[in-house]
């Protein structure tokens, strides 16, 4: 039988930031759900390419491109942006934010840094 | 530069119904929207699973199990639902419905089926 996600729902289930939740899996990918508030650390992906959408709140993406100084995106709710796989990034937010992730499936959070921030890949909702 | 994409500034560009437009690319898959009204063909994709994230309005889904006889699934905005590959499953919509779908690159519309409403898989917006 097909079900159905409620994005609401999953995310009233979510109590911690910076730890995200498998909402729902296809073609090897990962929708997850996320709570974020404060800083995160930078990092990178080196085989995956990430997708982050804001449901709620405002998101501060600080990213370098190869070598160059720091740039800042801020992303509402409805817009998403892509973080291409090596590219240097790190999400933060004054007030709480409610994100959608799409990901391949085991995408490590905190990708090649890990630390007090580092959730488990595969904790589902 | 990194970029972000509003959801609403893409659909307001979107004029015709059953016809996706990729507004996003990583990993292989296509982030697409698409704005429906009416009914679709009945059909399922070989080696693609289909995420429709639905946006505004309500989407009908109805499907058939291995055989099984037709069931239906109302997806209200904020939610989600996959159909598996090669799960048959027909879209259909009352009033205009605006969904985001997640699909590998190059996935038809139509699947299996190709007709009238197919549309051009590489369309951007």
């Amino acid at each position: 039988m097909l079900r159905k996600v409620a994005l609401a729902e999953k995310l009233a289930g979510i109590h911690e930031h910076w730890s995200p939740k498998i909402a729902g899996e296809l073609n090897g990918q990962h929708v997850k759900l996320v709570k974020v508030q404060g800083d995160f650390v930078w990092h990178h992906h080196e085989t995956a390419d990430e997708l982050f959408l804001v449901l709620r709140g405002e998101l501060t993406m600080h990213y370098r491109e190869e070598g160059g100084p720091e740039q800042v995106l801020l992303i509402a709710p409805g817009e998403f942006v892509i973080v291409p796989r090596n590219m240097e990034h790190r999400p933060s937010a004054e007030h709480e934010v409610e994100i959608l992730l799409f990901e391949p499936a085991g995408t490590l959070n905190t990708g090649n840094v890990t630390g007090p921030l580092t959730a488990d890949p595969a904790a589902l909702i």
